[in-house]
């Protein structure tokens, strides 16, 4: 990681990525990825900034896309459309005729008006769709609320109980070849288990649509693998030889049969850290010291979303410590980094990183009380700050 | 409001503001403020955008701003820089500097340290500073946890604790002048019993620092002002006239003073639609009705950041009821407009509108998921669709 000395005096708050700390990071996931020959997709809407959707190509991984704007920003980062999916509970008409037009992998398909949507736009415009059914398995993540995408009442994916219609269906469309099955139960899970619970969830879906003829050759089990955020300088790459490891050992293929994921948060989090300025030391009434600084939640919406947690470190030096809730300048209670939280003692000027921010930071990130849009910076040991 | 048949066509989703309503609205506000001698600021957090910036104007309100972005905005707009407040928890110093040398009408400071700096800032550009203190009053609002900003550990506003301090300070300062003390105890404040609790408070804290030989003039007492969002169209005005006159009936000013309001949701929200086409329908296994749009938190953020209710209306006409939940299509489980809310039967392709969108929905978008952010449209009886 960069000192201090690097990055003062560029304008505060940016975002600070750790290029090699990425590098290596892919590195892992491609090992361990190509031990198994499974195949990774990068999620872009963890982070969609193009000189971090550079390094993610050259290490040859697909992408996973829940947009068109994601579609098109893969193609021309020069992502192979072969190795786009595209995933998304509210899929556009003119974004499926785009996805189609570029050839994409294949379509996560996620209820059964769209799977005849996308079969009529194909119709429309000469082309197959090959389209994998997003069945929602049921699965609790044990995650964040907002964040657990595949129980029973989600608004994801094809309930279990209108498979058969979904089948009967399939039968019907004349542009459109069913070709997998995909799962997502959730994002930012640290209890491994829940992943061996999946695979023995898929084994028995794919059975049951096999029994019924339908061929299963793309299996998709979406992403989801969580990142230590309480402590980033110990665990910066996340556990991905037991993550792959389980799925390898529970999940049996054929040989016509490959296995996808799709990852975000685990590839980029951890290389990213928000870095904004102290303003202001205040007290109030109740004896809360607060911290102000130059960052808010227009950088870095998760803690006031989700009661997210981002590790805060002080950069510049000092002695003792001190009790501190962190705050942005935005006009929001909850524009609140951290509440009591104990940090060196801390003044105007000083600099404080907020760690693992690299995922659903800067791609979140909006204007509200007309503040700029974060800028980022890149550092390898080799070029510095760029 | 505007038929159906006006804006079928519209590339979904937009933002369509009834220009009529909101001059209306502008027109109660002006009547009332002037009936009693009390200013009026517009706060652009609520909504930026230069059309509506331009509505303002012509009424001659002023404004309150909470960045050097918003104080930009005013300025660019036309607005008289006599007439901008200038608030907020983390000013910058290139945000104050800029707000100084436009010769804004005050500064509402929220610390100690912030005093200092401005004054500091001031002495370096060779101008006076004009300050009105924000003093956190400590009164419940009760409203949303993360809309009430009044309360004794808040991150805004100057501690009651530390009130001494900050007299025996201002003395010290050399180029600010403490012109006024600032209330804002929170948002969407609909029990106006409140506002009287407030009033008795910025009585006893003005007498407090006139006591001490702080001659104060300017008064800020904020907004909060709330609006009917469970049903718009049978009250699409707030209540004014009892708003203007609690404080005309229980905060008595000399003719020296003036009486300052932050006016923002109350005057634009209702104005406001978001308006989203129906893209699937699907059923879960638990039963559950989805109606999936393509709109989302990305377009209006209000419902997963706070939980809040907009409601929701099918412009398109079909016969029979149905329960559904509303949900938008970004990857996330708290992309949810509205759960089990009762409306007309509907299908693919229908227009929804989500009312009372005109505030704190186009300012909070974001491209998170690499969407677009949201176009607006503007109707006015005369004119129609711009």
């Amino acid at each position: 990681m960069t000192e201090i000395g690097e990055i003062e005096g560029i304008d505060t708050p940016f975002y600070l990525y750790d290029i090699d700390l990425l590098r290596r990071t892919l590195q892992k996931v491609c090992d361990n990825a190509s031990r198994y020959g499974f195949f990774v997709h990068y999620a872009l809407k963890a982070n969609f900034e193009p000189r971090i959707l550079q390094e993610v190509k050259s290490f040859r991984l697909g992408t996973d896309c829940v947009s068109g704007g994601e579609v098109r920003a893969s193609v021309e980062a020069g992502f192979d459309p072969a190795g786009i999916v595209f995933a998304g509970v509210g899929k556009r008409d003119d974004e499926i005729e785009y996805a189609l037009e570029k050839g994409i992998f294949a379509f996560n398909c996620e209820s059964l008006e769209e799977l005849e949507v996308i079969d009529g736009i194909a119709a429309k415009s000469g082309r197959r769709a090959r389209v994998a059914l997003r069945i929602n398995p049921d699965v609790d993540p044990q995650t964040h609320k907002n964040i657990s995408t595949g129980q029973a009442d989600s608004k994801f994916g094809i309930a279990y109980t209108e498979i058969e219609e979904a089948i009967e269906r399939a039968e019907s469309l004349r542009n459109t070849d069913i070709v997998g099955l995909h799962f997502h139960i959730g994002s930012q899970i640290t209890n491994l288990k829940v992943f061996e619970y999946l695979c023995k969830r898929v084994v028995s879906i794919m059975s049951w649509f096999e029994g019924r003829g339908v061929k299963i050759t793309y299996v998709n089990v979406g992403g989801g693998l969580g990142i230590n955020y309480e402590s980033p300088r110990t665990e910066p790459i996340p556990d991905f030889d037991t993550y792959f490891r389980i799925f390898a050992d529970n999940l049996p293929l054929r040989p016509d049969q490959t296995l996808h994921f799709e990852l975000g948060r685990s590839i980029v989090a951890q290389c990213g850290a928000l870095i904004t300025k102290v303003l202001y030391n205040k007290k109030t009434a109740s004896g809360k010291n607060y911290v102000l600084v130059d960052a808010s939640m227009t950088e870095l919406i998760r803690p006031a979303l989700y009661g997210a947690h981002h590790h805060i470190e002080n950069l510049t030096p000092h002695d003792g410590t001190e009790v501190y809730s962190i705050a942005g300048g935005v006009c929001e209670s909850s524009d609140i980094f951290a509440r009591d939280i104990t940090l060196p003692v801390t003044e105007r000027g000083d600099l404080l990183a907020l760690h693992s921010a690299g995922a659903y930071g800067q791609s979140m990130a909006s204007c509200y009380n007309m503040r700029p849009l974060p800028r980022s910076v890149y550092y390898t040991e080799v070029d510095g700050i760029e």
